[in-house]
């Protein structure tokens, strides 16, 4: 039987904070409670996971470039770092993985400077706007992805 | 019993090509296709679904209108129209139902002039990049805003 | 005695919502308000009208261009079509009537994209940010119009 | 008997000149012929009328300034001031009166550096194109408007 | 033998009015006459043509999307859509026939608004500035690439 | 013993009207405030101050130009004409004293025409978001660079 | 009889290298099978051409101001001069000749700074896309202007 | 014998400080001393003069409005006003004197806000960069059109 | 007696060199210079602080993150970050503390891509220009913020 | 005795068609005029005068280098090239010699490309809009900044 | 004798991938290939290397920081951080050393925003498209620089 | 034995100055030293030079031209061309020879005009900043590739 696929779901800065300030832009939900959603959600979709969360661009970069082999896929919300970050589009571009992106908020109702993510020039697909719900939308879409990829 | 929530799937222009042009970048599910998953999705989710497709600006525009009363939310592909429509925004912002904003391909891909959509400022998600599983992805999300909604 | 000058009152998309929707930004009045407005100020004003609305950018050409011959004189509201269409633009530059532009809305005041309309290009006149109040003015300032080209 | 509202009218730089020269652009109107045409409108209208010209962009922030508490509204038709005066805009900004802003051309079909208004951003409606009647136009939307706030 | 290569000549919004207006722009040729002049060239290059005109870009689309399997080629004069469609542009990508775009007035010359055409991104050709002449030249271009595409 | 330096606080455009309007972005504390404020600071500091407000761009470049001599720094709210005057810093710029530029309000979180000041390019620094301790903390710094200025 | 007019042919920089490289973008033609085609073209519509190339500016500004008085017309490729040379524009704006352009490759297609040809200023009309045939059909073009000259 | 033409010479804000400070940019000429040279230079060339300076935009439009009738043309050095006033710009388009713009320095090495000058679109001529000279010059190129102007 | 409120002094990449390299842009003054006096200050201001420098954005959101609850408020010279990071901004915004920027340098004057700072849009107020005295400045601006808070 | 200072006067691309071809912009004086009005002018200022005109970049860009030692200053006409020659600024830079910029007409009023002079960047002046008097000015200008340079 | 200059050999984010993936950009050869080259390289030139990698911004810094006085010069390919490091370009400002940047690919013929490094603004020179090349000829222009200072 | 490869060594505008002017950006090396440094160095790396130096585009696109079959390799200086000629880059596409593309200073440390380089786009790398080291550098390069090519 082939082995239950694993997800590396990475969070990007300030993300550690969530539930604990501005609930108007972010709601009530905190990061301990996107994990459990995740994981409750990947058992569902017959998928492994792993979580993490960083502020730190080089950490980031990091995680991307250590997950090769490890996992099959990359599930992550680069916030702050998706307007900014050449680096974390380059390790992603890198990566031979199916990448997809998801954020909380629609950033497209924000500044404009959210508007433009480096992250969706390598990203698979992305999801915005659905707070937690994105997390577990976005898993779902990789599950069929990775199933996909299999099957080819 | 509550009654289930109605939900209007707009389709815009050229949609009704799909999986028989451009394999390489829609795919070769057919908008037939999409509905069918649509209505399966559905099905399992408590969700009573109408599907429509037009080339016509004012019909789109038209037929947002008229969906006022009828249904509980929509999900809209604009395709074309995402980027040059204020007409289908002006009408989505008139309408006080939950809308949910998909795409077939990550239009961040794409042409310069196809990463901007005047939808995604009135839109309460966005999915895009994930082929018919955009629309599956988006019924999803629509459902748990609709469950959201009734128990506030 | 001279027959009374026509004027042909076209509403772009959306209009058809005035009074039922988003009072903030457009008022409680409805189209039909503003019809009513429009007959009683023409009728002091000596003036006969037709007035029509749609949200179909074609259907507005269409009723633009059969307006030669039938009409003295065009009151528009393109709405959303101010911004985007060309094609509203040729077929008033094509007719040899004067045109005023009206909007309920004071457009300098709201997103940047509103700033700018096409029909700008070939009105004699602007006026936005009365209302139904504008319309009023508008086939005022029309009428005035209309008798400084007979007498010249 | 509630006491006949003030208005004050302020003309900005160069209006002076009207009908003395460059008729093809501004008509053969004098300043002191819109002054009359304003004074008899504003008898019909009920208002009284306080009528003013200047060069000095200070100077028409000065009288700006000094209307509050002796005018109920002001018309305003800032001229070149409208394309370069933060200093107006401020003032009107500061005054709690409607603001109505006229202009004799279309400005929209000038020069690209006239289509935009520093002052538009604290109008409540705007009206370009007509000439003299700009101006009439423009106290008959401020005697609307008094009334309505009046009632309210 | 072979059948004769089937041409679809599609016209955009305003040109209906060819000939009756703004003569100084457009000339005195009316769209019979281009017609006229269309069918006598086909005739001459061995192609049998359909002519078409509509106001509404979606029915345009429509247009387009019916001719898969009926013609060999398109000629297109998309006149102000030219400027502003993403559907047309859609619907001629996803359609595997050659297109040639025509203007009456060399676009290049007018305002910078016209100075794009998104249809030029899928057009074979583009041929712009000689009035009814500009479909002559692309009704010739057409037939040599139709017959290259045979050999070939 | 040295004569304590003297220095010019200058004023722009409409504020004077501190205090008295728009108390959400400027306080409630008015211009006599300010003055009172600034006087009891200078004190401490050994400074003697002139305090003045123009709304007339020229009476600014006259006063900066007549302080050659009288003072020994500049302290300048230049307001509106922050944004649009270089005839004020031209003025500044032939002046060869300390320039100090302190405004009310935190002008980079307001509308982006504001974000950019012509004064700054010739101010020795910049002060802005602290309501009336602007002002304070502007006279302090001149002080300093003025006690550093005598002892070089 | 009248004479048969004279046409000039200019060709810019690098097309003496057709049909030698780059086929890919420029076809396998060679510009002396083009020179070849066009006096084929040029007998069928009697006219006499003069046919050259220069991939100096300054020769080819040489070479339009020598054709006043010997030529009725010119069909230029000006190549990579389109996009830089103000030279060129400048000596085709002196001359009061038609001037048609032609480009073998569609350039809306290609790099964006290829979008803009300073020459389409001053052509009559602009063909391009269709590879040497964007010649026969500019001689073709030109012939048709020549007769209409002669007749007016 | 024909009388002297007289010409208005209007120096722009902070002019006056010339020869006082910043000499680097300016140079040490007074602009008392170049008002002794343009009286110099008006005898020779058979011109009377008025100079006059001012540092405030309104007195500056007024004096322009005031010339009319008065003047045969006019030299100004909008300095500052160059970059900034639609309000001098609308004066002098106004008037139907021949108007020449001088600059001591060279704009055009200045910052790039300094690039633009809105007189110059209404100038006859510019002359810039030659200090003191630019006066001379401009007087000179002023009453060469003036003679032109009388002969025609 | 209330406890001495605590503030935090962040200071962004390439502080920790001050006093050593660029004089002439960053004056003699070291860190250690600055943390002195800020303690001196802060002494007088009955603050106490903490004082920290990181060459690394996600140490630096990581200690602002942490600041919650430890600290009343916050003065940050992000140095390089304050033109390129949004996780700054984020952390900040995050933050219910208020945040006072301070520059060395008055960075409106240095090269464009320093005139822009995200913490801005965040700040209570920005002081720039003073060298040292910026945060001594800085840190009296936010005593008094601190204290009014109280207050409240 | 000193010996006359020489001067090298450049014409640009297309100067050699003037007083030939469109006279409404650039007058009916011959460029063989221009050169007799010089050498009359040059006498009168006890300058000798090289006078050349070139159609090409290349020469042009010779005739400056050969300059040195040769003339004392240039004044040049660049045309077409002004707005597009970087090497010609490049070759003025690099000789120690006073440039002045000439141009027959107001380039300022003319299309948007043309209001960049490369060459302005090193030229101590510029003069233009005074047809051939704008040469006869700015050889005037020239002889008084060699004279000066003299004296210095 | 004079000891061997030393060099740092800064490498940034994702470096340590190469070889590894993306072959098509980067070539097969990996970080270690090319620091036994360097060395290689360094041995010949009579420079010691040290040779560094790191994905995190800071970690580059407080390397380029630490390096004063232990190194003679800077090679530095600073990858992803060239486009968005104003925190590297500050940190290699604050050095007095000579620094030469490298990069593996020609990044003038990738995206658009990596056209633009921070680091050139301070990098005496710049070598790209050369793969690990670029690296070797990087060392060689730095030891002759190196020499040069010395012999200076 | 395989014979030493040929290398064109192309000189844009200006360089024939090299060494007698602008020592400050230049320094001090003529062109004939670069020329004698070139064949040094070629001789080192077993290669030919033929080595030549234009003003003229026309006469490098020429150069360019004749190198096919001549030539393995071509090392070019654009100078001022490298950022104005699409000329000089249709040449050096068409040809089939690996470019590489040198320039004495950092122009990306100059005027924000010389950032950009046509020719960039073409050239298999590019070296800047190293004075006549460029050229070295560029060769040996140059040889590196040639040989690689060989050996596949």
């Amino acid at each position: 039987m082939a082995k239950a696929p694993a997800v590396l779901i990475l969070n990007g800065p300030n993300l550690n904070l969530l539930g604990t300030r501005e609930p108007a832009t972010y709601g009530h939900v905190s990061l301990a409670d996107i994990e459990k959603a995740c994981r409750a959600q990947a058992a569902t979709l017959g998928l492994t996971v792993e979580f993490r969360q960083s502020n730190s661009e080089g950490t980031l970069v990091d995680w991307i470039q250590e997950s090769a082999g490890k996992y099959q896929g990359i599930l992550i919300n680069p916030a702050a770092y998706s307007h900014t970050s050449v680096a974390i589009l380059d390790a992603l571009s890198a990566l031979e993985l199916p990448v997809v992106e998801v954020h909380l908020s629609n950033i497209h109702k924000r500044e404009a400077f959210r508007h433009h993510s480096y992250v969706s020039r390598v990203a698979w697909g992305v999801i915005c706007g659905f707070g937690a719900d994105s997390y577990r939308l976005g898993l779902t879409a990789l599950a069929t992805l990775l199933v996909e990829e299999q099957e080819t």
